[in-house]
């Protein structure tokens, strides 16, 4: 939860976390989850008193593609400020890359704000698309009042 | 699967179709299935010797963010030529708007290509926002070679 607020802080959009810690246990951990998430631990020097300590995370699900299938999606991917620039957000992706084709799908998606030029660098180095430029889609969202007009409550 | 491939056809990316009829059988209608679909039917004139057709339908499954929890995306809408204009679309995202609320869920996400100017002056209408122009958000993708590359396969 923690690091949920910080990345939703960095991404400057932190008003819009209305989820409770019980909400995520109930959802990502029962028997039939609605998310898979990973950690990133950091190991602690021989002799520190100190256990692992979560430095970031990937949570991602699974959706659908008429076109190909079964494809995966990586909603957050985060790595707290002290610990980036050691290629941990790269291990993320590749993890969840190895999920993906072992689960059969074909295609890895994520979304990325065009200002954070560090993140967009990074996933193009590492061989993704940039969709909107390429083929020209764009995100839309209904929610809140708009919604609930939309499906006449 | 036919309005699949027209979809696919009007957004002149039909190259990208590589699923079948099985899979989507398998992969729909089974007991876990992982997508919901809606179908816009006309009804036949009475006297008129066929039955109902399937004019349009709608694909959605369910995603989640951290931020407000479970939502739903809708990846297909789709009405044929000749029934357009009709407000069969409207109906079909209403339709799934009120699925979406059923199911507790407080965002209805989709994407729409820039050059569709119908589509997206709709769903403007309808009341959706445009994420990619008020927050930066891009669509990016891993697929094929990338994606083994990026699992180390």
């Amino acid at each position: 939860m923690r690091m949920i607020r910080e990345l939703a802080e960095f991404e400057k959009l932190s008003h819009q976390v209305k989820i409770s810690e019980e909400a995520l246990r109930a959802d990502g951990f029962g028997e039939n989850p609605f998310f898979h998430c990973l950690v990133a631990e950091s190991i602690p020097a021989p002799g520190e008193p100190q256990g692992s300590l979560v430095v970031g995370y990937g949570l991602y699900y699974f959706i659908y593609s008429t076109w190909t299938g079964r494809n995966v999606y990586l909603e957050d991917i985060y790595v707290m400020p002290q610990y980036r620039g050691q290629g941990i957000g790269t291990k993320i992706i590749q993890k969840v890359a190895e999920a993906a084709l072992y689960k059969g799908c074909s295609q890895l998606r994520l979304a990325v704000l065009d200002w954070n030029k560090k993140a967009v660098n990074l996933y193009k180095f590492l061989g993704a698309q940039d969709l909107t430029e390429s083929e020209g889609w764009l995100s839309f969202r209904f929610e809140g009042e708009a919604l609930r007009e939309l499906a006449g409550c």
